[in-house]
């Protein structure tokens, strides 16, 4: 990486990150693609190897909007892409800048779904386009189906619908995406903790059993803060002896999917991607 | 104790006892109020001290409701009260009897709502009548109001009221009875590791603020499980400097009212009991 503006041939993206492995899995797929990328590290949050991985880079405090703005602006970003997310926790941690502040103060509640959307509205405010991670990289969307070697036996199955239907109407309420439910019984719901901390928990009421649920909110922007799992998630649920883990199929995000259903498959879990039938305001023929 | 049945001058009293200190206080109040008080043990809920303070008491295994109703036979109870609740987490430690396991193949889930209410039932069926702990002893319900010297800052206000109506609202999914809320977000939501789990973990991202707030589950049978509060809760929240704690007037025991609140007073917390309206269906004019 370098701190120089790439030169002017071709759209510049620029990524937003957060914390986590997928800021660095989505460059090194934006830059396979042929793009040249960019990306703005949140300190404390950011996985440092990014800057390695990429045309420019820089850091950023959390809240310190204006700067994101001026770095993309220097490199010439015309699209941006926000991923990784920031641990929910630390947005008491932050300083805002005035625009931040402008911006908070003008939101009814923190919710961080409010309060990305907000983000994205000052980027269009800003001349950039955001796109999703999905949108511009959309391999990394959990396909339909079974996806792991091992079936889900039929408790699992009904831990996965019951685990899909509760987190699907917990959605509404803006908590957390996920839950672990086993036998009809929710063992476990996410809040500012986390799904690594949940998944610990659940893991000593579990006793062996149960299944993790994600699902995205209803009516959820998809270019936001989606879903994700990976081999992180496989090793925590191996470490708390949950042997099902359900997502929603087109909606979650799948580090190196490859990786993740190799690591699933060695450990004998299941992985199933359900769809769930949009509703008329999430999307329509177009 | 003895394990003899007491004369039959008058109406005995049967305690199906949980967990915790309610069921020693609840034993200690009746008995005050001039009562024939005997109690039922579930074996690694129940606090051996009861044996005590009541004047027949027997062990029994979780599930072993035969067994529950043979003792309260055998002592003549007429009126029976379950109290200190069974960790929810042991229903899946259960080894049940014929009875048990009939009731359990009758039911669509296995909510401990849905469990407690089947086993109203069949002492029902045979000849006792369930009593609240709230109906035989209503001075262990919350009065309405601030309770303590200090009075909520609004910042105290608004995490109470959000976190009542978000806990209300969550209350028809059955999941748990609390929250944590701070700022208009959601911290933690309470499921199978109890209230006192998730105020330590609410404690580690609250930084010295937020509420604790329990309420009942909408349309609640207020003669089963209702939210309870007491000394370790107060104990429980300063260690987590969790600063307020917002319950549900008339809805709520308190296990040693003059107790709690002198503890919260000694801690500089405030708590503060919300009347919420009656929904028709659950209080109606007498």
């Amino acid at each position: 990486m370098a701190d120089r503006p790439p030169d002017g041939s071709a759209p510049v993206i620029g990524i937003i990150a957060g914390n986590g492995a997928l800021p660095l899995i989505l460059a090194d797929k934006l830059r396979a693609d042929g793009h040249r990328v960019v990306a703005v590290g949140h300190e404390g949050e950011t996985d440092p190897e990014l800057a390695q991985r990429v045309d420019g880079f820089a850091w950023v405090k959390l809240g310190k909007f204006k700067t994101i703005l001026k770095h993309l602006a220097k490199w010439r970003a015309t699209e941006a892409v926000m991923c990784g997310g920031i641990a929910k926790s630390s947005i008491w941690r932050v300083r805002p800048d005035a625009l931040a502040l402008r911006m908070a103060l003008s939101l009814r509640t923190l919710h961080d779904d409010v309060l990305l959307r907000a983000i994205a509205q000052i980027l269009e405010d800003h001349g950039m386009t955001l796109r999703g991670p999905a949108e511009i990289a959309p391999s990394l969307l959990a396909p339909a189906g079974v996806l792991t070697r091992r079936q889900p036996t039929p408790e699992q199955w009904e831990d996965i619908h019951f685990g899909f239907e509760m987190a699907s109407r917990l959605g509404e309420f803006d908590i957390g995406q996920g839950v672990v439910t086993r036998q009809r019984v929710v063992v476990a719901v996410e809040a500012v903790e986390g799904t690594d901390a949940m998944i610990a928990r659940a893991g000593t009421l579990c006793r062996g059993d149960g299944a993790l649920v994600k699902v995205c909110k209803p009516g959820q922007d998809l270019r936001l803060d989606l879903p994700t799992i990976g081999s992180r998630t496989i090793e925590n649920l191996h470490a708390a002896r949950i042997p099902a883990l359900g997502i929603e199929a087109g909606r979650t995000l799948i580090m190196d999917l490859a990786d993740t259903l190799a690591l699933a498959d060695r450990y004998g879990m299941t992985l199933v991607a359900l769809e769930r039938p949009a509703s008329p305001a999430e999307e329509k023929p177009a």
